[in-house]
């Protein structure tokens, strides 16, 4: 049975199929209520939540399921650079301001992960399950969230990283491959290092620790579910496949863009957030490739927030973030559960029931 | 039977397994003969060779096996630049040559694939397989070949590139991952543009083309090709794993490096070739990584052969072209037939025989 293992038992879910947090608008409470009523594991990508919106956002998806849930944080840290740079950065950007007829002002720049508070309502409100994504929380947190008997679970992109998680204690480790759309999870060494492919991470991985490892990067379907299952993974993170459910909170013309771009549209960018993320190239990647300088996270994050955010009001897909996979050929617009659905029986189809 | 479908059919062989074709030392005489003597397609990179080395080469693997093999080249044009830019791109390497003790003069740069008389030399001495690297050859030599009942592979990197190669009437397409080692075989559009991860890569081919995928970047062990099999790939190619043999002619050092190394230690580099390969990251690598201008290819594999061969000669890894995939933890020093037999028990054992 593909769907038995220490992973579904320890999470208590009936299938090993996780729906990818990812931060933002596309993790609604109704898209992670559908995966967890479906048998999987929903997750609700918080890293960007304000603490309010974090317990607003669980209490909305526990009146949907009854079923375990999860919720991911960010572990960051604030950055400072020079008056001069941020100067810098914050004018390359004019342009676009202009374009969308925004005013030129400096942004709140101000930055606190209220990391230990947004813990803190997890733990009111019986969240079961805690991914953590950039970096490996405090044993202060990981102690904190053993003690309420709410399992903890890292974010890799190396077998060091993945050992790492493991020493701290905490209970499995998503690998994320070098086909993952969104944010690179690299906390050791360089993000341009460790883009490694799930098919090589995940059975080097597995090797090297013995906690439950969750392949992720390029799985659309029951074929790479069943792949990763052969490579050695208890389950699965999927992220792009889900972002164009009806579920998602995704804009309409960014799911249009999934749905329409080929497996080598995507291209790994510092562009929007000043750290690197897999997403569908656009005139605001390719500008800023150009640039010498971009503002580190979350700094550059917060200088393009008004700029994401307003060319997505006015439907200009070439000033917005896009992030994808590399399988997104495989994309299908389609209910959540469908989706879910379709996977299980394609695994069973493969593997057997 | 996982090792039943029309490829293994179409080649004649046991098991849909082919040693990839290294360009250069690795591939022996005594390797591909090993591989081919145990079930699998055993192939000679002679990508690099005279056309009198591709003849000697082939009649000492027929003489050590009668089963199927291949032979590959390369499609590939001579190319022209200006002689300031080759002054340029000859004068970064002094350094280096200086280093190994070497003459400062310009090598013979003259550059004739002889694509036309090899596939001549293959269809004269009965090989039963070409496969071909870096673009399409003419319809002349596709028709040759299949005139003489030579099946030809194609290599590729998109699904686009696949759809070119059935569009000619290629018998079957080698679907290169981002994790595979050694040179990226991408012919249309960008190399950087190009870096699909395999789990990805063959799903995504496969419900494009209708002739055999086979997958290639990452597989290491039964594990990987039982990945595969479930997205959809009718063979498998491996490269790093076969390098490490005791058969390879790789050098010891360069064996030892991956060995040695972690999925984390490659690099997509023009350092040696003036075209993008994945290779263990050493000091030549990072030093032509500071360059503005690298010759492109075959200019600079011209310009570093002397500094590559030299090095080696001194048992310099630093100065090496140390080609490897990602799965290079997997790796281990052993016979071919042995390894072979490992993969074949492992996947029967994953995927029943």
């Amino acid at each position: 049975m593909w769907n038995t293992n220490d992973f579904t038992r320890m999470l208590n879910v009936e299938y090993p199929i996780i729906q990818a947090p990812m931060a933002g608008k596309p993790t609604t409470p109704e898209l992670a209520a559908e995966v967890s009523n479906a048998g999987g594991l929903g997750m609700v990508g918080a890293g960007y939540f304000s603490v309010d919106k974090v317990r607003d956002t669980v209490r909305q998806v526990k009146e949907l399921t009854s079923f375990p849930f999860g919720v991911n944080l960010f572990v960051v840290d604030e950055q400072d650079i020079s008056a001069d740079k941020l100067e810098k950065g914050f004018n390359v950007l004019e342009p676009f301001r202009n374009e969308l007829n925004m005013n030129n002002e400096m942004p709140d720049l101000r930055f606190d992960n209220h990391l230990e508070t947004k813990v803190e309502v997890l733990i009111e409100e019986n969240v079961p399950v805690c991914s953590f994504t950039f970096g490996i929380p405090s044993s202060e947190i990981l102690n904190k969230l053993k003690d309420n008997g709410i399992l903890a679970i890292g974010t890799a992109t190396t077998v060091e990283e993945a050992k790492a998680i493991e020493d701290v204690g905490m209970d499995a480790v998503v690998m994320q491959g070098s086909e993952a759309g969104g944010h690179r999870a690299t906390f050791l060494g360089e993000a341009n290092d460790s883009m490694v492919g799930t098919i090589a991470l995940v059975p080097q991985t597995v090797d090297h620790v013995s906690i439950p490892v969750i392949a992720s990067g390029g799985i659309m379907d029951g074929r790479g579910c069943a792949a990763a299952y052969m490579l050695g993974a208890q389950a699965v993170q999927m992220g792009t496949a889900f972002l164009t459910t009806y579920e998602s909170g995704a804009p309409h013309l960014y799911k249009e863009a999934i749905l329409d771009a080929n497996e080598d549209h995507t291209v790994i960018t510092k562009a929007f957030s000043g750290k690197e993320a897999r997403g569908i190239q656009n005139r605001f990647t390719r500008f800023m490739k150009e640039q010498s300088f971009i503002p580190p996270y979350p700094i550059q994050n917060s200088l393009t927030k008004g700029i994401r955010s307003e060319a997505a009001n006015q439907d200009n897909k070439e000033l917005m973030s896009l992030w994808s996979g590399q399988g997104n050929r495989l994309s299908t617009m389609i209910g959540a559960r469908e989706l879910f659905y379709k996977i299980v029986r394609e695994v069973d189809q493969l593997l057997g029931e």
